[in-house]
């Protein structure tokens, strides 16, 4: 007798992310999967960290969204690999739609892949794409009070990138709060306050980058 | 022989939309579905049309969120009525759960309940709460390209309100794009442009929603 278990969409999910980072790590490639709500300004971090990281590091990105190839577009200006995946509606990217993509890239030729996953602080907390870290982008226009009130995603993320601190003096915006929620949910999280505009303390964030690549 | 035909999560949350929209309707009470992305402004907008609309019109306000009472507790402070619904993690709300809290509102005494759903500019809008209208918040700082990148929101969506227009000065923001984008896609929208923090053009939403006032 044989018992056939029906995988759930989740299981499946999670055996292909498990192939893409086996995958990944053979190539040598470390894969970050960078979450945040619509418009926190990730692709706009992802330019400028071209700009400050240059040519010492081999990047590609994956860029998800429901429609349009906009961000690839921009990404590709910035003379960077870039796949754009469109979901055509769906909230979130997974595995396969990650592996699908992968022979786009010279993959011999990478050491860092970024997924900018779709803009959403919600689901793509659950999806497994192959990642080895997650980072989760806050901008201070949001408010304060997103990481109590979007646990979920905070709470599975490795570094919080907190964008836009150059609109801090416009807006009624209380950093501590937001460090006191993630600290108390994530001791050992690696936190930064950037400004993806005017460029400044990019270079931390870019030097985690660094300090994470496969040697 | 009798055939059951095994109703989708979203056929019976359709059902109980339309029941929930007969109740309210029963009760001469206008239902207003507010969505948005995280941190757009929409708690600060409910707030401030509680100043400008004052004590003509009985409101009543359902909050939604994954976690804490956070913005229900904001909105008491206004003396409005209001009930928190917490999701648990879910990434949108369902008119199951909308019917669930009616009763703690006195229906014989509202005009108006505006139901302020989870931020996230996808899911919600597949599901239908029972609600006459919709509308979409998107904040000047989530960027110009919202509306082509997320389509499926403001695709659905009766009216759209572009709030923190004082932050336009300080940052790179098009008006002139939501505009192309949005009435490509629905010509007969209604569109406004304000500020919850400044109070600018709140009467103008406030007028609108009184428009739609059951009589």
């Amino acid at each position: 007798m044989r018992i056939d278990v029906k995988k759930s969409p989740m299981e499946k999910n999670n055996e292909q992310a498990k192939l893409n980072r086996e995958l990944l790590e053979g190539k040598g490639i470390f894969v970050l999967n960078l979450m945040s709500s619509p418009g926190s300004g990730k692709t706009t971090l992802l330019e400028k960290l071209s700009d400050v990281m240059g040519k010492t590091v081999r990047m590609g990105i994956i860029e998800g969204d429901l429609a349009t190839e906009r961000d690839a577009d921009r990404i590709r200006a910035k003379g960077i690999q870039c796949v754009q995946i469109n979901t055509n509606g769906g909230c979130h990217m997974d595995a396969h739609m990650i592996r699908k993509v992968l022979d786009e890239f010279d993959l011999d030729n990478l050491d860092l892949l970024i997924i900018e996953n779709v803009g959403n602080l919600v689901c793509p907390s659950s999806w497994d794409l192959g990642e080895h870290k997650r980072a989760v982008v806050l901008s201070v226009t949001e408010g304060a009070d997103k990481v109590a009130k979007y646990p979920t995603m905070f709470r599975k993320a490795d570094a919080v990138i907190v964008n836009k601190i150059d609109l801090i003096p416009y807006i009624n915006f209380d950093i501590n709060i937001v460090k006191e929620d993630l600290f108390a949910m994530r001791p050992n999280l690696d936190f930064f306050q950037v400004s993806a505009t005017t460029g400044e303390n990019m270079e931390d964030w870019c030097q985690w980058l660094k300090g994470h690549l496969i040697k």
